[in-house]
Order: structure tokens, then sequence, then C-alpha cells
């Protein structure tokens, strides 16, 4: 036995709390070691221009300067950190995320609202005994409101709608009051929300409703206290609880037993939020999960490290979704392994990022845009592995695929390398050139194995070396190569050929 | 997914140029995977006895190679390669095709230039909208020109002219230099070469003229570029290249924007021909189309396609190939052109756009931009409009349709909106208000049908009646439509609901 356990760690950058839960891996399973969360409220600390104010990023960053202590030695690969709708959203995300990694010692990233869902999902099926039949489950957060039907492990239907318990505070509770006209108000902007998903979702049904977040939590508190239920939460509940609200002259006033202090001034959205997910789905009863984001992305790390990688299921639905050709794309990522293979340790990277996972998806991807035009192809490609829903990959993630199938033919475009973090820059460089000999080599798309190449580092760039007369013998590949140096040389490097 | 997908590949071994397209047939329709072209210059290659010359025939069998390497492996029966009037004229083509034959790894069948015109009308008609009436299609070739008159996908009239922009490049142009005596020349022979048919043709008679090859597509650049015409050609628009052409010491220095400088040698030829076909034919305006010979090549390989309107079958393939809910885009199309019906002719906008058929095509194409991502649907969805391959629409009718999905929900965008012509913006604007509305109104996705609606206009904007008490009964289009009046108010216009 080890004496210093492997530790896995997840942080969540809520719109409305900073969580992090440290956890390692005992039998098999993941044993939780340590939670802390913290109230930053960042989506309360944005101007009316969306910018993050001073003070919000004070609390944000003193919170995360408190987790890197507890994460520091927790090797990189076992660490991720997501933002959700606070960040999503602010528009200078950039310049406080530089910051915040600086203060934490890892990468954040931004992931989008549907991913969020997947990984809620993920956390509240582990979290729960394994029970029969389908799940929907439901997370208000403090931007954004996440509902899920799945089964066992699986989420089935996932959506991220556009409503949480800070954003709707400031629409209809600014004041501190719960009238009965305010909470229609936000109970009709909530049904609104929820009407969209709703067909989805009934048709494929579910035999339970789980709750996750701290607002649900809190609403189980409060029927619990006051000895409405076990903790579960019913439709009665809720509006027993909206009565009380109603009748006092704030939320502050109502005295609710089970409260807490800090959670008043979003009580009324939350309750808003989940009476209209009730009313729309029809839901009888919510029992609350303890698990829930964070530890959907500790399970998802855990995933990616052992068999089950959600991300190769991302890209072979966006392959199929675009009708690629399967067996050309895999021979293209085959050749741009080999390639990889031959010069990565040359080029001194490292291995950190799963950069061989990087070309061969981009490889499998580099055809994508051909479904919506053979004209600029490698553009529509680019656009779409930015845009769709690739669960198990963060934007910043998409960002840097849709770079690599950007520049995998035609001229190189500056752009899309200039706008990644600066350290993925020359490691993303040398992947473009071997997706583009990669793809160059197979133009042809012959099932034919190509013939051994040596592939070499040089001075400024790269040697690709042939088998006597074969080139002579693929007259096209040579042209294609002609080509190809030209680009390379116009984008200051040197492609060698023999 | 597909793991073998059969792919088709047609070859155009002209007199210019070589040309190949490979395509592959996903979903129904033909998919183009990939277009190459080469400038062999087979005609210019013929010595004065009508040999191949050793360096044509070298450019040729060299070009060959590199499409015979992409097409290997592409069965027999799903390859055809064409020669026209460069392999006709030429007196060793026999041997030059048995050494292109064992290259290539096909068969070459020279055509006829009548075979020649019917591929091309073929290729044409499945590029244009189901124009009513009688289109004539012009094509001119290095080595002849083809004129065809024909009805949706059939040909009717079809002649070869022993007339090409190579050949009359050798005959009146071969210095460099387009004087007006030099440009008179050529003219009378192209005139007298179409005088031949200009009976025939016209007794056929015709509601529009449609251009294809690499000639005309030049032509109609150097229009656009210089902002004569927005790529049409007109009769006028050749007499202004003709001014400039004469006016300058060579072609070369004419410095037409627009034109390339691999078109310069050949340009003033086709200049001429065309201008006689217009004179001879008493033609007005011609616009360009992408389709030729090659197209037809592919369409003829495939059976034909039968269809009425080759726009509607682009439509269905788009939402096809996205996955659109069909029934629901289809009740809102119902929807919209309902309250189109109602309010068009208040609005003076006219008829001559087919507003209304947009309208409906805007409708059905509205949310593929789903299969992208949920997030901002309506941006993905205007994307892919604008850049799919979409048969029967020119660019600009699909920056009209992309426009329309673009502003289909949310707050209006007023950029795509602004950046169509200025006569489009106020009709595109009507359909944008009615679009939106019909998917509000569907906004809950039911079945059900709409109660009877009432639309007027108002001094500005539209007032939207339902029957007493449905409101009520619908509280999410209630929320909705309170919404949109604020959207509307930000745009500057006003939407009374009663």
């Amino acid at each position: 036995m080890s004496d210093a356990p492997e530790q896995f760690a997840a942080i969540d950058l809520g719109s409305n709390s900073f969580h992090m839960v440290v956890a390692r891996l005992v039998a098999g399973e993941l044993l939780i070691q340590e939670g802390l969360s913290e109230k930053v409220q960042l989506a309360a600390g944005l101007d009316p221009h969306n910018f993050i104010t001073a003070p919000a990023r004070e609390r944000a960053l003193a919170c995360l300067a408190r987790f890197a202590q507890r994460i520091q030695g927790i090797p990189r690969r076992n660490v991720r950190v997501v933002g959700t709708n606070a960040l999503r959203v602010a528009e200078d995300a950039p310049a406080f995320m530089a910051e915040a990694q600086t203060v934490l010692g890892h990468d954040i990233e931004i992931i989008a609202g549907r991913e969020e869902a997947r990984l809620i999902y993920l956390g509240v099926s582990h979290s729960l005994p394994g029970l029969p039949g389908r799940t929907v489950v439901v997370d208000i957060g403090g931007g954004s409101t996440e509902l899920i039907v799945g089964e066992q492990f699986d989420a089935l239907e996932r959506e991220s709608m556009d409503i949480g318990c800070v954003s709707l505070t400031r629409r209809c509770f600014a004041d501190g009051r719960c009238t009965d006209k305010q909470f229609d108000r936000a109970l009709i902007l909530a049904r609104q929300e929820v009407v969209m998903h709703q067909r989805s979702f009934q048709s494929l049904g579910w035999q339970q409703a789980v709750g996750a977040s701290g607002s649900i939590k809190a609403i189980g508190q409060v029927c619990e206290a006051n000895g409405w239920s076990d903790g579960t939460i019913t439709l009665d509940g809720l509006q027993r609880i909206r009565r009380r609200l109603v009748k006092a002259p704030s939320v502050a006033e109502a005295g609710l037993k089970g409260l807490k202090e800090d959670r008043v001034p979003i009580f009324a959205a939350g309750v808003a939020i989940l009476t209209g997910v009730f009313e729309q789905l029809g839901l009888q009863s919510m029992v609350v999960s303890s698990g829930a984001l964070r530890e959907g992305v500790l399970y998802d790390l855990l995933g990616r490290l052992g068999h089950e990688d959600v991300r190769e299921r991302s890209i072979a639905t966006l392959m199929a979704r675009n009708f690629v050709d399967t067996r050309h794309a895999e021979r293209v990522a085959g050749t741009a392994l080999a390639l990889f293979d031959q010069v990565w340790a040359a080029f001194g990277h490292g291995d950190d990022d799963n950069w061989r996972d990087v070309l061969r998806w981009a490889a499998l991807l580099h055809e994508v845009g051909l479904s919506v035009s053979h004209a600029q192809f490698h553009r529509h490609g680019a656009y779409l592995v930015q845009n769709s829903d690739l669960p198990g990959f963060s934007r910043r993630d998409q960002q840097l695929l849709a770079a690599l199938v950007r520049n995998h033919r035609r001229k190189w475009a500056a752009t899309p390398l200039a706008e990644l973090p600066a350290a993925q820059q020359a490691p993303v460089a040398t992947l473009c050139w071997l997706l583009r000999l990669a793809t160059l080599l197979h133009h042809a798309r012959s099932p034919e194995p190509l013939p051994s190449l040596a592939l070499s580092r040089t001075a400024d760039g790269l040697a690709l070396a042939f088998p006597t007369g074969w080139l002579t013998e693929h007259p096209l590949t040579q042209a294609d190569l002609d080509q190809e140096q030209e680009f390379c040389r116009e984008a200051g490097g040197t492609l060698a050929v023999s």
C-alpha cells in the first residue's frame, strides 16, 4: 500500500457558490475526502454590463487561494476545475480566469450548459442507490437550471435552461419581498423555460425525481424542519412555503424554520423555479441528492483515466451526425499518430495534455465540414467543432480542436492558433503539421496502406522521407507535397521531402 | 455512419481545363466531396495540323495521373470521363486516348457537341431554381460554344458551335492585344456562328438566359467587381468591358478588376463570343450558373433525380441532413403563410420576388441550427443556411434566408438585414415579423391547431387579435407575446395584442 494515496479533486466555480471536493480511490471506488464550499456570489457580483466587480473578484480569488492550499501536490491530471453560468456570461471572464488560474495553479474550463447537465447527472447518478427505471434530475443554479432524464449512469436527455435563482431574484425579488404578484411573475418565467423541454422529457418518462443544488437542498430542509415531510419535497410543501412567503412583509421575516440566513435573499426565486418545474412536469415528489456537479466532474475525471470516456462517444456522435466517412477518417488518424510517435519527443512539448488524443480526435473530425459544403469545408468543420455540444469537452478543448480542423489544409490561418492560450500554441502548431501531412498522404482515399515513412524534426520544420520511387508512382501526392512546401514556407517553416 | 460510402466521379477533359468532381450519395442527394481543376490548355497545345504537341500531351497525362490517384478504387460504373472539342479535332486523339486511358484506368468517351450540350443543360438545370418557362443556356468552351434552349430538366434544342475562346484567341488575339479592329473581327466570326441557329432557337423562345463555363463566370465577376452589376451580365456590361480592353495597350494592362491572371490570355475572345451571342439572339441579361458539364455528367450517371423544383429538393435535403422536426417546421410554415396572406397586400411590397415562398422556406429551415447546439441555434441555423450547398439558390438568396433564420427569435439582429440589398430590406423585415410570430405561436410545440387569428397592419407595426379568453388560458403565449412586444419596441416597431 502506498503512503501517498492518489487523490482527485474537482472544483466547481458556480454562479452562487464555489465548491471543491477531494477524493481518493479505494477498492476501485471514489471515497470522498473533503468537501469545501464558499458563497462567493459571483453572479450577484456582476455589474450591469456583465463585468465582474472588484469585491466579487476579491471574494473569488480569496476563496480559490484557500482551495489551492488544499489541492497543492495533487497531480495536474487528477484535477479538473469548471466554471458555469456566471463565467459563461461575464465579459471579462478571460482576464479573471488568467488571475484565477495563477492563484489556483490549475487550468479552468468554462463548460457549456448541456455539458454541465451531463456532469450533474453523472454526479447525481453516482450518489444514488441503483434506482430502477428512469430518473428526472433538476439542479437549480445561480444562473441556469439543468434538467436531465437518465437511466443508470446515462443521461438520455439534458437541457440547460436560462433561468437561475440569482438571475431570477434580480428580475422578480430584488426588493427582498415576495408578494403574490411577484411570485406569479417568477413562476410564469420558470414555466416558460420548462415548457420548451416538457414534451421531449415527458416522452421519455421517469419513475422518480431527484433534486440537486443548494436551492433544492434548502427547500428540502425547510420542509423537514417544519415537519411537512422527511426532507422529500412535494407540491404541497412548495405551496406551504409560498403561502408563508407571501404573507410576510419580507422573506427574511417569514420565519421559516430550517432556512439559513445566507439562503434568504435567493430563496423565493428557488421556490418559484422548483414550483414551475413541478407544475409543468407534473411531479409528485422529489428526493434531494447530495451528489451534484462537482461529484460528476470527479467521476468524469475518473472515467477518463479508466475505460469509460464520454469524449470518445462525443467524437463518434459528431462524426455520425455529419456523415463522416469513418474508414477514411480512421486511416488519417492512424497515419497522424504514426507520425506523432516519430517526432513528438524531438519537439519537447511534453505529454501533459493528452496531445496524442487531441491529434487523433482532430483527425477523426477533420472532414465534418463536408456536410455543409465542400467549398471551404475546413472552415465549416471548425465552426461545427467549436459550436456543437460535445459532452466531455470544455469550450477551450473545442476551440483547440477547431483550430486544428481549420488548419488541416490550405493556407495556414494564424488567428485560430493565436487565440489559444500561449502555452498551447507551440504544441498545437506541431499537431497541425502532423494533421496536414496525414490528410495530404490520404488525399487519394485509397484503402491501400501507405509505404513506410520516416519523419524527423529539422531546424525549422520537418523532413519526410519516402521509399525510393514511391512518389514517382503517386503523382497526386507529389503535387500535393509541392504545394504543401509552399504553404509551409509562407508560414515560416520548411518541409523537406525525399 | 457509413463505412464505405459509394463515390461517383465525373471528369471533363475540356479544351482549356480538365475538371474532376467527386461526390457521394448522402440522404439520397449528391454531396460533393471534392472538385479539382487544372488548366491543361489542350486546345492551345495543338499544332497547326491539329496534332497534340509533346508539352501539351505531357501536361494532360500528368494531370490525369494526379486525377487517377484520387479516383482509384471507385467502381468503374461510377466514373465517367468525357472529352470535348480539343479531342474531337485532334488528329492523333486515338493514340492520346490510349495512353490517357492507361494512366487513368477508365475509359474516355469523346462526346459529340450536341451530347455535350445536353449534359451541360442537365448540369445547369440542376443548379437553377425551377424557373417558369424556357431558358436559353450558353457555355463557351475552349474549342466550341454550346447553345441550348430547355424547359425544366429537358433540353429542347441544342447546338454546338465551332467557336471557342481558345480557338478564337488564336485567330484574333494571339498577340495579347485587343484593338477595336481585332474585337470587331472576332465579333463577326462569333455572330456568323450564332446566326445559323438563331431561327430555330428564337422560334422556341425563352424567359431567361443562363451562362455556364469559366469564360462566362469571369465576365460576371468582372461586372460585379467593377460595380456594374450584381454579377448578372448585360449587354451594357459587355460593352464597358470592350471599351476598357480596346483602350489599353494589351488585355493584361487593361486593369480590369476581378479578372484573374490566368484568364487574361483568352478573356477578350470570351467577351467577343458572348457579345456575339447577346447581339444575335437579342439577349438583355444573363445570370451565371455554377453547374456545368461535369455536374451534368454526374447527374446523368446517377440517373435523373426527377424533381419539379430544385429549390424544394434543396430545402428538403438541408432539413433531412440536420434532423429537423418536419412536422413542427410545417406547422410553423403553415401559420406563417396564413399570417402572410392576411397582411402582405397592406404592406405593398409586391409579389415580384416570391416572398411567400421565401417565408415558407425560412419557416421550414428555422430550426436547422438545433443540429449543432441548442444554445444560440438561430445563429447556427443562419450559418448553415448561408454556407450550405443549396442548388437552385444564389448566394444572395441564401443570405436572405439566413437573415430570416437569424432573426426568427430573440433580439432583432440589425446587421444581417442591413447587409441585404436596399430594396429587399423592407419586405424582409416584414417577413421577419411574420416568422417570429409564427414560431412564437408554436412555442409549446402542441399539435393542437391554433385559434383563428386576425392580423392587421398598423401605423408602425402589426396588430394581432385572439379570440376572447384564449390568451388567459395560454399564459406561455401571453408571456412570449409580452416579451416579443419588448423586442419589437427595441427594434422601433409596435406589436398590438388583443
